[in-house]
């Protein structure tokens, strides 16, 4: 028997794009001699389609393209991911589920038990568990099928009362297959492996593991589709970060007469890079959109931001624009300049001194003689962020908003001036890492303008200003950050850790009481296994450390 | 034996606040001869905490404070809510407790069953469902103590499997009590009635209802704690968005000798008011400010939203700012004035027309001589906003955001310009219903000058420009938007309502289109059973309707 597992980039509701690439791998799978053509969780709908799942006529779809895709497998058959509905009395209206379809027609149902409901997981916001177990007999082979997360509860102290396999081992399966839609981070890729590994040792069975890939809006899909022996040794290991598609012959792998695949160890620093290329390559071709505008001011984040997009979109489809104050310092322009020529990218110089004095005037009778305050460096970043919002209402631009992950966390940005944008590509990279990332960029010559990198940072908004001034140094601010927010480490642990306290308190404080300003800016690409966004969710109004 | 109920304005993670108002209400109910006072879900922590919870220093500080409380409670018990950990090995690390203190000690703690994670409420994320049931003996007297959801496993077409009375209502409790945070909408008040009701009558029990009361940021709680028989008649009714506190004797309506409460009949309209009001005022409070600022357009959405801060804050505390360009009409100006007038509100009049000129000419060697469009109407709402945010940001006002529902529905306003705003006030309002408060406000005397609630609706950005030019009647968006949003009914669904069918798939298109843009927005105060924000949760790269 011959498996094959196609590994796509689905696009969430396009349900015409999704059941044509899905149908393609059917044909492909049955024109190459599989059997079994094996497509990942929620590959009908996309995943995560979120609150679509509450829209009947969406789920409807679902099931009207889940019947048209059974038709086409007359000879070969097919396991799609999709949501179902549950028709007992009791319980959430619908299952998460993979169709076991062949012979022209859906020939089980298979749901998912365990539903992860944290980070950025909504799961049980739409689904029951299941509780039935029943492997899948295939011209006299037994498949251990599950989805995902129900693999996943292997750690000592597990989150959820059952385990599938468990339920499932006792059946006799030959092998098993996983369905997934599980999203990269910096530390998934391993954790990853290792937890299916852990699962084809403890059943001593093969796994075919077939994954999403591409960027739903800020969560990235690694691919990395992966089948192991029973000995949980690597056989095969699909592309990263782009569609693949694999057949395997399953007797060889059951009597692990496959030859072992040589892991190629993964370079963090290059997965994010890629990842987060992936990303705005993704967002803007799902949105129907081509070019990004940005402001290049000279720092290190915006000009980190502009080489991943002219990776993601073309040199020519990134328009930088530089928009410098009184304030500005000269390399700033000559720095930004450099870069744009080094990847011949387009850009534009737009001087803001005069909407900047024309707000000061307008505003002088009503500011009452007050001294000079953030008031009017928000009238800086403000004017800048309206000049690019222009450009890119005017010609179709999507604005990349070029704000880190630090800055995000204490609140170190104008609302409405440089925490604009349709989508934040670093918003997820911590200082210390865009500087790894720009590292990683110049490995094999300069393209961002070393004086970029080795310049102390500033904000420019009033003079001789540094970050410095306002903010710890990067690697130990970044150092507390990482503690509170992946690690969700308090007060006293961080302290304990050797950080000076009234510091560790001052941090704590402006992020929390920054939530407000996070609650606006746009969808931050996710790599880190805590990002802004969906994934955290904290109270605007409120006390705790604030 | 006397129950207390306490209906309090708890401040997630003060606990500083929280545990002073608890040992307040403790100490009161003593004074006044109660053998126990109720507190309500997550009375320590606030609630809903979201992803503090997380964080063992907050969960760890709830245990202390508990502790503390408990030692108040030497003659006199306490429920009080309170997240506490799981100590199994398997499942979610907390629970969401009810403490249940007396004799200074915790004597036992009953934990959730039913996790509501549907809407805003994402309790499964946190908390492993309880599944032992046991009454507390107190003085002779068997309680049957449930938390918030646990009684509202009541529908026909139940959402869980379990449900805690049935397996409560076996140790034959004398009395039921039930510790809430359910939150506000226009159709909440009435449907939660009917099920506590239904509940003492199905288990032939008298209920005691404690709710939370006040705002968390957007979410509402109206309060409205109940005392029924156990013919599920009201015996008595705490107030509705304020804190209160009552005692009552529970022989006297165990045995139904209580009179029976004579309940006044809610309006809607006004419940809305008086949630909105509430809502300001406790956001701008619990962040420790107090005045705020707005942009008065003339039109019936900023003069609404400006009424409702003068509820809430006084007047003196709102500064109304008129902020004209060459397009506004003069009876803008001059309603806007009035409106200031009839309340005496601070106003300043500032002309966008030197900061939009300097802006058309920076930008128009860019603009390549393209003809105007989009981008210069947005250029005047942005400047409006930079002001705005200027004034706010130098004397420590707080901005209100003036967009009503349907604007926010299908993307009619000006991200990073009209959209701008900490709070926004009517976010949850659809225009329809922006008319209808607007006359409630006017009742008794005009504060609302009658023009600007007559007069057609124009967001004023180009020459005559109309709401209508562009969008249908509101009565008839507003009908559409509320099948699609709050009823989730698809396209077909809608057209065999009536409605004509490029017009339903326009406005749905419309509503997904623009999901980036509300992706952004402040946080709304929510009145509806289905707002935007944290209760509605849709993918921005999508192509389902879009």
């Amino acid at each position: 028997m011959k498996i094959a597992l196609a590994q796509i980039n689905y696009h969430i509701g396009n349900f015409e794009s999704n059941t044509s690439k899905i149908i393609d791998g059917i044909r492909r799978g049955e024109s190459e001699g599989a059997d079994i053509v094996v497509f990942s969780e929620m590959a009908i709908s996309g995943y995560p389609p979120r609150d679509f799942l509450e829209f009947s006529d969406f789920v409807n779809q679902c099931q009207t393209v889940l019947q048209h895709i059974a038709k086409h497998c007359k000879k070969v058959a097919a396991i799609v991911g999709l949501p179902t509905y549950n028709d007992r009395e009791k319980g959430k209206p619908l299952y998460n589920s993979a169709a076991f379809l062949f012979d022209g027609k859906i020939q089980s149902i298979t749901n998912k038990t365990l539903l992860p409901n944290y980070d950025i997981f909504d799961e049980y916001r739409y689904f029951e568990p299941n509780n039935e177990f029943k492997v899948i007999d295939f011209k006299g082979k037994k498949i251990a099928l599950t989805i995902c997360e129900d693999l996943w509860n292997v750690q000592d102290n597990p989150l959820y009362t059952v385990n599938p396999m468990e339920e499932l081992i006792g059946q006799y399966p030959d092998f098993m297959i996983n369905i997934a839609a599980s999203p990269f981070n910096y530390h998934q890729t391993k954790i990853r492996k290792e937890v299916l590994k852990k699962n084809a040792r403890q059943y001593n069975l093969p796994l075919f593991y077939v994954n999403h890939v591409g960027a739903q809006t800020e969560l990235l899909f690694d691919g990395g589709s992966l089948v192991l022996n029973s000995f949980g040794e690597t056989i095969d290991e699909l592309n990263y970060f782009e569609e693949d598609f694999r057949i395997y012959e399953l007797d060889e792998v059951i009597d692990n007469k496959q030859s072992i695949y040589n892991e190629i160890n993964r370079i963090e620093i290059a997965d994010i890079h890629d990842a987060l290329v992936m990303g705005i390559r993704n967002y803007f071709q799902k949105l129907g959109f081509t070019k990004a505008i940005l402001g290049l001011s000279g720092g290190i984040d915006s000009a980190l931001t502009a080489v991943l997009a002219a990776e993601a979109l073309g040199s020519k489809n990134v328009y930088n624009v530089l928009l410098p104050s009184k304030y500005s310092s000269d390399h700033s322009i000559s720095d930004s300049i450099k870069l744009a020529h080094n990847l011949n990218m387009p850009y534009d110089i737009i001087k803001i001194e005069d909407a900047v004095n024309t707000f000061e005037q307008t505003l002088q009778p009503f500011f009452k003689g007050l001294p000079p305050d953030i008031a009017e460096e928000n009238i800086q970043a403000r004017s800048r962020g309206l000049i690019l919002m222009a450009l890119s209402n005017k010609f179709g631009y999507i604005l990349l908003n070029t704000s880190n992950k630090s800055e995000a966390a204490v609140g170190y940005g104008t609302l409405y001036g440089d925490m604009n944008g349709g989508l934040s590509v670093i918003g997820d990279v911590y200082k210390t890492q865009a500087y790894e990332l720009s590292r990683y960029i110049n490995r094999d010559k300069e393209i961002i303008p070393e004086n970029i990198i080795t310049k102390p940072p500033s904000a420019e908004l009033r003079p001789d200003q540094k970050d410095s001034d306002s903010l710890p140094d990067y690697d130990i601010l970044d150092e507390i950050l990482y503690q509170y927010i992946e690690k969700r480490k308090g007060p006293k642990e961080i302290v304990d850790m050797g950080f000076d306290k009234p510091l560790v308190d001052r941090v704590l404080k402006l992020v929390n009481t920054n939530e407000y300003k996070r609650y606006q800016t746009p969808p931050m690409l996710r790599i880190s296994t805590k990002a802004f966004g969906m994934g955290r969710r904290m109270p605007i109004v409120a006390k705790y450390l604030g």
